[in-house]
């Protein structure tokens, strides 16, 4: 996830609990570059060896990592009772999972699609950054005040 | 958001549903292509006159928004009572609210970031497209079992 220095709520999450979050939230989005700019999809993923696994089919997403391979995975979550809000972020490359040993080991993951169906390509991404925030989510209205 | 045609399970969101979604979901997250590539930020987010407006402030996502105005917006949901899931993309262009009464009508919307802090940039996200799907999210054990 990026962040902006001017976030004084935001507090940095350590790469331990960047990584135990990626972990615990298998829903995440995708952004691929495709041909006219950035598209974000919803996607599963799990975390395997330091690297995020998807499993997906061919279409747009595919063509995308194929075309570049540079994406990035997000995952975030609040808390409605304290208002605590996070988002981790990854940055870094695509590669289709290729290999048979690559292959086999990660269909042995629990690596789930958002959706049935044949969904017989597997992604991995391999991380160059990982960063992370928890913050005090706003509410509109008190924002809205602030802003009259 | 993207979709891949081989999603058997999903149904495709009407434009009236699209947007009544964007419109019920503050919270949502920008894909910018950054110096290496693409990264998503959390932000929050209102829906004006078919246009999506956010506040910022200085920092890498404006910058890489003045390199390059292509974007993504995406939101989704879920509701666990059903197991259905949904998630609305939006691809177009960003730009910087600088006349003055854009400017001001902006800043009667409802518009907050997730985070408190000074956030004096307004953005504007003008759609290219806007789609949308609902599907049915898969258990993470009935897909381990799909796989093994």
């Amino acid at each position: 996830m990026g962040s902006d220095s001017t976030d004084a709520t935001a507090d940095e999450l350590s790469a331990r609990e960047c990584w135990e979050r990626l972990r615990a939230e298998p829903y995440g989005r995708l952004a691929v570059i495709g041909p006219d700019g950035p598209v974000i999809y919803p996607i599963n993923a799990v975390v395997d060896h330091a690297t995020i696994v998807f499993r997906t089919t061919e279409g747009s997403k595919v063509d995308a990592i194929r075309a570049d391979p540079r994406v990035a995975f997000e995952v975030d979550g609040w808390s409605p009772e304290d208002g605590t809000a996070w988002s981790v972020g990854v940055t870094g490359s695509a590669h289709e999972i290729v290999q048979m040993i690559e292959g086999a080991s990660a269909m042995e993951l629990d690596v789930t699609p958002w959706q049935a169906g044949p969904k017989p390509i597997f992604i991995r991404v391999t991380p160059e950054s990982v960063t992370g925030q928890s913050f005090r989510r706003i509410d509109r209205r008190d924002a809205a005040g602030d802003t009259t």
